[in-house]
């Protein structure tokens, strides 16, 4: 079924144990986008301004990612960040972060997108989450995800974008800030009291848990032996969950473990390479294979 | 069948966020005794001084632990730790350590225990270790954990070590120490290289990995809600770990899977109070029931 993402779109420069790479295509909505794409098509909305990487507009190549929500707004600027991973690659160190587009007005959800059903909200402010979720008719399912930023600077408004949403995606630092909480199933628990039926955190190269009701889900990274550059892998394991979800019909307990495996798989590509480089080496028939030897890796 | 561990006996002075205990029983042999007593007998050999608390010779209760391998040594002091995690549950620091007893002449293993199968050397100097494996007669199964300061002054005897069993067990931080990889998985790999037919890493609260020829097994810690006292939850894992595979006959792929399960679950338990609380409160009814649900909570 439909999957629609609204996020950033951004030009990184990232600087890892492996290398460096310069003005090189990133962003929250792109590496969701890219992941997804491997389940379902995708809808994309964002916004760049006039000096957007060429790279952007032929990337997804022959994914099925509709970028007709994407916005090309003239005198504007596209989001850049550069960071380093360089002393730890479970954690970016910000060198420079130039928001740009994303200080500005958030792009409109295209009217022929708004009979979408499954959504994610990629980090933003939650006011601008809580007008997107607005927009849609009759979604069947929004997830989004939040940073510190919102959670020290807008709280009140994100409590009212947790009651609107379904599940919250969020990595253990920005969990641990919301709730105040440092054991994560803890935290998990208060996030579920704020409104979300279900709540993803992502540790990184520790996995993820979920909690949902009184269940409680865990699981390990894929164990890969190397990583290259960790950027977007947060992102794309959301666009594989979300990916995957879209194609079920239904957010059962047993779908969502599912689908948290696959985006613990599409993740592992992310990471195999820069920027997107990982996820276009992948196929579906890759992602599938891979997800065996990841239950098998798993399975006792 | 007949499972040997020797390792140290203490006297631990713990403080945690949940509050502080002073001079309580711990040592690696006392957790990891009492954890593997609910899957089999077991057979303790270790060494106190006449100051050895009274609690040790009543702690292990109906559990069926073989103490005649248990030496108090007149004149010596019993080894003692004060540690904090006040910080940090996931990293003790040391705020006092007295060796006393560890400093001296190592325990003899018992000429009757030399018939054990299932051996397992908690960390020691590698000297003492090699001349405790030499002690037994035909083992099946020997299975050690080593420490950084062996790994730091003692790697050559710790190299001769390695080719003498068959499993280590370290932490994630030991395991970079001694391959120098930063990469978990690359470090396993290395430490096969070394001798040891299957790896496991301990990461804490982030689980375990183990690797085994080219078999991958990754596995989260139990999803707790809360951490009392982590005091001796690796040797409880350990402990849990070696009772199980004792059972069973065999150390094929999926029992190694199932005994790991068996350890993770088990030290769940030793967090859950300070000092043995946690393991006291349990029974073996409670360790299956426990270990289903976290075969549930990682099943997908």
């Amino acid at each position: 079924m439909s999957l629609l993402v609204t996020g950033s779109i951004g030009i990184d420069t990232v600087e890892t144990p492996a290398g460096r790479r310069d003005t090189v295509l990133g962003g929250s909505a792109i590496y969701f986008s890219y992941a997804a794409s491997f389940f379902t098509p995708v809808r994309l909305v964002g916004a760049v301004g006039d000096d957007a990487p060429k790279e952007l507009f032929d990337v997804f190549g022959e994914q099925e990612v509709d970028t007709s929500g994407l916005e090309v707004r003239k005198g504007s600027k596209t989001f850049r960040w550069h960071g380093s991973y360089v002393q730890d690659l479970n954690e970016a160190v910000s060198i420079q972060t130039d928001l740009n587009i994303l200080a500005e007005a958030a792009p409109k959800i295209p009217e022929k997108f708004s009979d979408s059903k499954y959504i994610f909200l990629a980090n933003t402010h939650p006011v601008l989450q809580q007008q997107m979720a607005c927009c849609l008719k009759k979604p069947k399912l929004i997830v989004a995800d939040t940073m510190n930023l919102w959670i020290n600077t807008a709280r009140s408004e994100l409590m009212k974008t947790l009651k609107m949403i379904h599940g919250l995606v969020l990595n253990d630092g920005e969990a641990r800030l919301l709730t105040e909480k440092k054991n994560l199933i803890a935290a998990a628990r208060d996030v579920l009291k704020m409104g979300p039926k279900f709540v993803v955190i992502k540790k990184g190269e520790h996995g993820c848990l979920m909690c949902s009701g009184d269940d409680v889900f865990v699981l390990p990274a894929f164990p890969a032996d190397q990583v290259i550059d960790p950027t977007g892998a947060g992102d794309s394991f959301a666009g594989g969950m979300m990916g995957y979800l879209s194609t079920q019909g239904n957010v059962s307990l047993a779908t969502l473990k599912r689908a948290l495996a696959f985006g613990t798989v599409v993740a592992s590509y992310t990471i195999s390479d820069f920027s997107l480089g990982g996820l276009r080496s992948a196929t579906r028939d890759h992602i599938d294979q891979r997800w065996s030897q990841f239950k098998q890796a798993v399975d006792f």
